[in-house]
């Protein structure tokens, strides 16, 4: 059951579909204070609190204070409190059970069990917003409803299950050619090529670097031909520059954000002073979409959307602000009070939460000033190319994934994991940020696996490979000035050509799997406490994630170990693909167990009664034969069984019943 | 066996104090390039290396590239390659079983399968140095061996075996009180509260704020009749300021490092404006040791020595610099170029591996450049504390611990893991730190329990503390701007009393272990491959140790766990100590164990045949009886044993056989 209370003057944020009537009354297991700007719950000692999607720490998120103000930062340190996206969706499991749902557009704050370990408080910045209590029979359940309220998960093509290359550093169609070359010339698979901000034509929107890619249309064909999609990045701001189509038609219309004064606000990106589409504008996010006709046009199927938290360096204000003041500096003695004023420079430049405060959307032509909106700009610059792809394709499928986001842009398109680390401790947590995500709507996510900033090592590539491979989004990315991380930079392909391998031979299964999770308001990845709500070790377990309906993964995210400790809440079957192609499968008891997991090898569980279906494999999507499938069974009393999703991919009638079959495995024949 | 080989012109760091002959020929294992500048090691699919101390990521080294380079930097996060100590000290086993110290006092980079994963390379910067090779029968032996060669490890008065309680932004003797006051209501015990750069008088060196701390001497003395000692910090840098002695008695002779002009270097630091006490040279550094004379004669008995890499916020010269291009950066156009220059500020202020190249120190006459010896300068002017108090008081054992370090610095002092932060994943560095350190010499160390930096949560705290109270160094000390967190700031004591009073149970062991590992060149904590060497499993564990001859620990280091597993690598005796101050025996096997351990209980393991004495408690350490013990006994064979060590904790008679005797239990009796 869904009921929705209503606080203040609540801003339509898009994020539900299927608006329930106001309810009545007192807002069930929650205490309101202060007229809907604090809520709070006292938590029992045993009880979990699940949800919050992409944030810092636990799947259990028990124990910290966390806050929705999308912000650009690489570091996902513990000690933040809020990152990318904005995801205000909680699970509480223990005493009681209950989704509950904060339908707002600004900052919140999560204070679950920080400032008091028993107590949960969420409190808005403005009271204005809608809350959604959810009951049901299950964690499950409860998801299921919510995703019902929410709307259903973005559908991506079939290819961009595969796996992707990218590295912002790739400068050249030549550079591309070298990347494809060497994937091919090992057998790395390799399905595409990710162009970061180096393609454009100095970090203007929609243009296309004619020196570097001199026909870009063609060079699209051509990578095509070999099997390899191109997806190029699109960044939140547009350059400031005259003669720029993009700028002067935006100008004219006047579908960038604006100050008080009705002027663009203007601040430092990229490309250097740049404007903001304003994207909750339904005029200016119709027009802001149509640009991306101008790639599509030119074979592109696919796109990231950056730096629409929005990321802004310096406001063009505060940055004449701070010039202004060198005058007075410049004079002053060279002693530490110099330094201060000299060595805070960045803060002075760059203080979003203030910039934030300085700009308003013209939504329905009222003026928002953004920070009473701001969680939902990345979501909205996202909407924007997914309505116009559905307006400009309507039958086709576009890849389409955002940095920034909020709860109603899983509907337009997926997510990866931020500007990550090459740390170990950002494999793990994106181990864990996969069911919180998944929960909230998010199904095409995934990390840049090996790490986006720092230098990766070989065998932290590998083991964020072997997690991976299983991850809708897969696709390895680092940053320019660190080290090279594509596969074939390391001693020896043949571990990567397994894991990497092991990928194409499950799709069958793993495409199979998002396409029920998103058609059935399911979750891909789950905690183990979701499907064992009787075991009181599950919500211990916050390492190992259920994948589906057959198995179990439990990667390892810890240098230099030979295997881990898995718990089984029930008898699973282990299988072990090892780099040979042999698969050995071995039945474990339930309980807890150390397994050994070299380096090249990947180990599943696979859950009695259940199936998986392997495919032959094959070095990119195309190559998949998803029909003649080799099955791996674990058979409980005899039989075995999956449901199997299938369908062309690249269309939409995701619908049609012969998409859906039944395998069975039965121990008699 | 220890053999020395020696490259090029090896300055002397101190590091050694009984020399070997130079050895003739190749040296064993590693093969030499570039006359000295870089030694490799081919390393075996299934070796481990161990050591380097103070650094980043596992007790098993491998898969990184480390430097020597000591340098202020509180995030110690994974991709850092230095942190606050240089110690160059390795021990390979597996294939092959060596240490190998590289005495040397400038950078130095260790590559151990970073760039390949079976190489291990390391590159001096300078081809001088003395590179000691290390046989033995066992790594336990090769590590005695080594503290031979390196000299006995500091050791501290006993009360430093107390808890101490720290803060930057305790400001006056009234937040002293404060402090004291609400731990002794509590019943949490306490011996120290320490003192950070507020007591002084603006930050100069030796001073006491007479405003905040009226009459010092008799605030010492006040404290002391509570039972506690206060520990003031010493920064490195000395304020360029007339009229204050130690600027104008040091300047006046010379003994502040100079530029290549023959003026003093100028840098910023707390105060300003400061200058560096050049303590490699003998007389400056007896100098600089007499200053501390000042503050003994008030009463103090402890001192910690900070900002001691040097850490340098801005090279005056650099400053001046900057702001000459302050007139014509106002007039550029406020765009994407001045905020990149802007935005840069704080790396062109400070740039410490170009400052340190631009000053001097005078080592017996010979100006030596501050980049070739720049891992020595904290450990010198520990040094330099640690030779005033053996002239000063020759008799009596004064605390002492420093932030930067080098080997040989672990004869003067301890040192704590650096400026951390309140992260779980700082816990367990915390835990993997310790055998790494002790290996090195470092036997009093410990890390800021709770997290320097960030906001802690009160289970990490707990978890911490259940650490902390068997790190020689036991210390909660945060910093400025964070959440409070002395243990009465949160909502429950009795978990806080139970833990650290736990401490206090357990300290006859404790300093026993201590006593033993410092006289006998021995590890405090080692790591389970260190004394099961025959057990395949053993060097996989990283996040438990054993503590002195009777116990394994194993914390833990997750948050919401209410567990954790624990690998027993021969069948221990779990030892639970509840809340309600019973203790549960259980006899565990051989094996994997998944372990129950509540937030506010600590279970430590017993080994087979052996004993641990606790003393009945007390609220610091003067009230602690170390005469009447209780033992808790897990016998083999119907015996348990164990050396006890103990003494007056105040004066250096340290190896009178009466301070060791033979505790025994046995079944018959």
């Amino acid at each position: 059951m869904i009921e929705r209370y209503a606080f203040g003057n609540v801003l339509e944020t898009g994020a539900v579909v299927c608006k329930p009537g106001c309810a009545e009354g007192a807002v069930p297991f929650l205490e309101t204070e202060e007229a809907g700007r604090r809520f709070s719950f006292h938590m029992g000692s045993g009880d979990r609190v699940y949800g919050l999607g992409e944030n810092v720490r636990g799947i259990n998120k028990r124990g910290w204070i966390y806050e929705s103000r999308c912000i650009d930062d690489p570091y996902l340190l513990e000690s933040r409190r809020y990152l990318y996206g904005a995801h205000n969706f909680l699970l509480v499991d223990g005493s009681v059970r209950f989704g509950v749902f904060f339908d707002c557009p600004g900052y919140l704050a999560f204070d679950i069990g920080y400032t008091r370990a028993s107590l949960l408080t969420v409190t808005a910045e403005e009271p204005d917003l809608d809350v959604y209590i959810i009951t049901g029979d299950s964690l499950t359940d409860i998801v299921r409803q919510f995703r019902t309220l929410v709307g259903r998960s973005y559908i991506p093509p079939l290819w961009a299950f595969g796996f992707g290359q990218s590295r912002w550093g790739y400068r050249s169609a030549d550079d591309i050619r070298e990347v494809v070359r060497r994937h091919r010339e090992l057998g790395l698979p390799l399905d595409s090529v990710y162009l970061d901000i180096d393609y454009m034509e100095r970090y203007k929107d929609f243009t296309v670097n004619a020196e570097t890619f001199p026909d870009f249309a063609a060079f699209n064909r051509e990578m095509k031909d070999q099997g390899i999609h191109l997806v190029p990045i699109i960044d939140a701001a547009v350059k400031v520059e005259k003669g720029y189509p993009v700028y002067e038609e935006g100008l004219e219309k006047g579908y960038f954000c604006k100050k008080a004064d009705g002027t663009p606000f203007v601040g430092g990106v990229w490309p250097g002073n740049s404007v903001f589409p304003d994207v909750l504008n339904a005029d200016a996010r119709r027009w802001f979409g149509q640009q991306y006709k101008r790639l599509l046009d030119q074979g592109v199927e696919g796109f990231w959307n950056d730096m629409n938290e929005p990321s802004v360096f310096y406001a063009a204000d505060r940055l004449e602000q701070v010039r202004g003041q060198l005058e007075e500096l410049k004079d002053r003695p060279a002693d530490g009070g110099l330094y201060h004023e000299l060595a805070s420079m960045p803060q002075k430049l760059s203080n979003p939460l203030e910039d934030y405060k300085t700009f308003y959307h013209n939504i329905d032509g009222v003026p928002v000033r953004h920070d009473r909106v701001h969680n939902l700009y990345g979501c909205y610059m996202t909407r924007a190319a997914g309505e116009a792809f559905e307006r400009l394709l309507p039958d086709r499928r576009i890849l389409l994934f955002s940095r920034s986001s909020a709860i109603g842009m899983h509907r337009w398109g997926g997510i990866w994991q931020g500007d990550n680390h090459a740390w170990w401790s950002h494999l793990l947590l994106n181990i864990k940020m996969m069911p919180s995500l998944n929960m909230c709507g998010f199904l095409y996510t995934g990390a840049d696996l090996g790490g986006f900033g720092a230098d990766t090592t070989e065998d932290l590539l590998l083991r964020w490979l072997a997690f991976g491979i299983f991850t809708p989004l897969m696709r390895n990315h680092s940053c320019e000035g660190t080290r090279l991380q594509e596969a074939y930079r390391f001693e020896n392909p043949n571990g990567f050509r397994h894991i990497m391998g092991l990928r194409y031979r499950l799709l069958p299964y793993l495409y199979s799997e998002y396409m029920k999770a998103a058609l059935d308001g399911g979750m891909y990845f789950r905690p183990l406490a979701f499907d064992y709500p009787d075991d009181p070790h599950a919500p211990q377990v916050e390492d190992q994630l259920l994948l589906g309906e057959s198995i179990m993964v439990a990667p390892v995210y810890r240098q230099n170990a030979d295997g881990r400790y898995v718990y089984l809440p029930e008898p699973m079957k282990q299988v072990r693909f090892r780099p040979d192609g042999s698969v050995e499968e071995q039945v474990l008891s339930q309980g807890h167990h150390y397994v050994a997991i070299p380096i090249d090898e990947v180990v599943l569980f696979l859950r009695p009664g259940r199936l998986l279906p392997l495919a032959a494999g094959g070095c990119n999507v195309d190559q998949v034969d998803f029909q003649n499938l080799t099955c791996i069974a674990f058979p409980a009393n005899g039989r075995a069984v999956y449901e199997y999703y299938h369908d062309d991919g690249i269309t939409k009638d995701y619908e049609n019943p012969a998409n859906r079959r039944t395998l069975r495995v039965s121990e008699d024949q």
